[in-house]
């Protein structure tokens, strides 16, 4: 199991720390500097790949005279992809060219989206890319498995910022739930094989790495934290926003207003998104009509960093472990002080 | 740390599994099993303590002639009390007479309650009596641990089943936020003494018990995965249910629906409660009158066993790990498998 990660991807070390492929915030700089410490970066591509293959090239630019090294000749990142948006046909092409070490299918609109492009792109590369298929139920994972057989299944707790399931519960019982349908299908014969475990949600440093390899995760996504990077790209206000706020249990929740406001209306109605309450979602609940809300979004919009704050209303997705997160720091720093941290959870709690 | 708990409860064994007081379900034989087999069981005070004195006088009797021995001479279960509903008046002389080994508060309409009910349990026992509070947010935990320094403090994250806060996030940001938060406020000199951190909420086996301690938690609380246990007094309909229903992310909700058509509208109006969506449920989101839909609620409970299942309305609350519960056991079996799983998977990973 994590044999054959490292055998994927020779350059990471354990425990598997992975950057979320976050919409216009994960690109070149992020996703490269975290697979440099060691990790996996995802490059978030855009539902409609718009400048996808700008910032390929932009990775592989960053990717110079380094030393990472990569079974399969594959490029030593990850591309996100967001499915319902997604052309395979502009995809497909990037694939073949760039051979990214992994592509992460999420929130397709049928099954079937996710067995035509695994099967398209473990053509176009021979399988030396990984399918990553991220899900968030017990019945989404026989039944993606059953279809496409992924090389990895991330398994998405309901703590996780911005886009999910609108039902879920966390890793907590997820993970192992999810591991033990998918034993006991390969078992009985309904599944040929067994996808690697990497479990996202509501981790944000080594604790939480340390307990979902507890639950049966071979790695950890981490989203909200790398928010804070120094290479992630975020607005100021966004961020600012991200260091400030904790307790995102009563701080944070899961809504479709958000996306609402924004326009945003093109993801299948069973997911969600995650984000800090703000005055457009306390104005949403104490009756304000959607048009004025709307309306006081767009001159939100306007004000910069300022939309941003107590009194914001600019759209803030982040985890329910935004607390978690109080610094801003590099990639590299953040990759390697989680994964430390979560060797020494690990050491002390045996000790 | 451990090493306090262990102090205080010198036959509990580590990693420490700890039963829930759950109301009406949790009684003299379930506490005093989980305690016989090293872990700490609480038994469950009705909102008002009716027969409290007789299942205090049962658990005495049955753990006449068994050879756990307690510091402080104390009765080695807990008693869980519902603060909004419980008269300190009527709990003080059974504090004092039976001196359990901890009582567990929770749901106070002011955090001054737990004050007092602190300063005179403390008073009762000598301070043999341990004090522990469950919470669900950091600035719960912060305002509690100010107010009334309790010993241990439960944090309860999102999947666990029946009562707790309607917005919380899970323990895999909750606890570690929470140790955070109590340790800063301590180096600050705003807080005298951390508590011990105790994890609840979607934790039905080893690993879940792992990830709590891997979260910084000294211990773990199960609630769901002991409905099952053959000591639990449950209606065998209900008990089905936890056997049957899985994926609990998707079959389980945070709802005050089935409160209101149980007519209990006592709680505080923070607190909602996870059951499995059953046809109560999606008769009233499908827009039945509440009047109707109580007087089904009202049929149902006539029907014996059959009021449970797919068709049911009968309540049936439980976490969103219940499809981690899948056989009836004793305490005993549970308490002793869990504790081991929880040690071989502390092994593997540090292995």
């Amino acid at each position: 199991m994590a044999t054959n990660l490292l055998e994927d991807y020779p350059w990471v070390q354990t425990p598997l720390i992975v950057g979320a492929p976050m919409r216009l915030i994960s690109l070149a700089s992020l996703a490269v500097e975290i697979s440099k410490a060691g990790g996996l970066g995802f490059l978030a591509s855009a539902e409609d790949q718009r400048n996808l293959q700008a910032h390929l090239e932009e990775a592989l630019k960053l990717l110079q005279g380094t030393s990472l090294s990569t079974a399969n000749n594959t490029l030593p990142i990850g591309i996100g992809f967001l499915n319902w948006g997604a052309d395979l046909s502009i995809a497909l092409p990037l694939i073949q060219r760039y051979r990214p070490a992994a592509i992460w299918l999420f929130g397709p609109r049928t099954v079937e989206d996710l067995t035509q492009w695994t099967r398209k792109a473990r053509e176009a590369t021979g399988r030396a890319t990984k399918v990553w298929v991220q899900i968030g139920s017990v019945v989404e994972a026989l039944k993606v498995c059953k279809a496409c057989e992924p090389d990895v299944l991330v398994v998405q707790g309901a703590d996780a910022g911005g886009h999910g399931l609108a039902q879920s519960a966390s890793i907590v019982p997820g993970v192992p739930e999810v591991d033990d349908a998918l034993s006991a299908a390969r078992n009985e014969g309904s599944l040929a094989a067994v996808p690697l475990i990497i479990a996202a949600g509501g981790i944000a440093d080594g604790r939480g790495v340390a307990a979902a390899m507890a639950l049966g995760a071979q790695g950890a996504v981490l989203g909200t934290r790398y928010l804070a990077a120094e290479e992630a790209v975020i607005a100021k206000g966004y961020r600012q926003e991200v260091i400030r706020v904790s307790d995102g249990g009563q701080t944070t929740l899961r809504t479709s207003l958000y996306d609402r406001l924004r326009g945003t209306t093109s993801w299948p109605p069973q997911y969600n998104a995650r984000g800090i309450l703000n005055m457009s979602y306390w104005d949403g609940v104490g009756g304000m009509a959607f048009e004025e809300n709307e309306r006081l979004y767009r001159e939100a919009m306007n004000a910069g960093d300022d939309g941003w704050g107590p009194e914001g209303r600019m759209t803030t997705y982040v985890g329910a472990n935004v607390g978690l997160v109080t610094k801003v720091q590099s990639a590299k720093e953040i990759t390697e002080e989680v994964r430390q941290q979560a060797k020494d959870v690990i050491r002390r709690l045996y000790a």
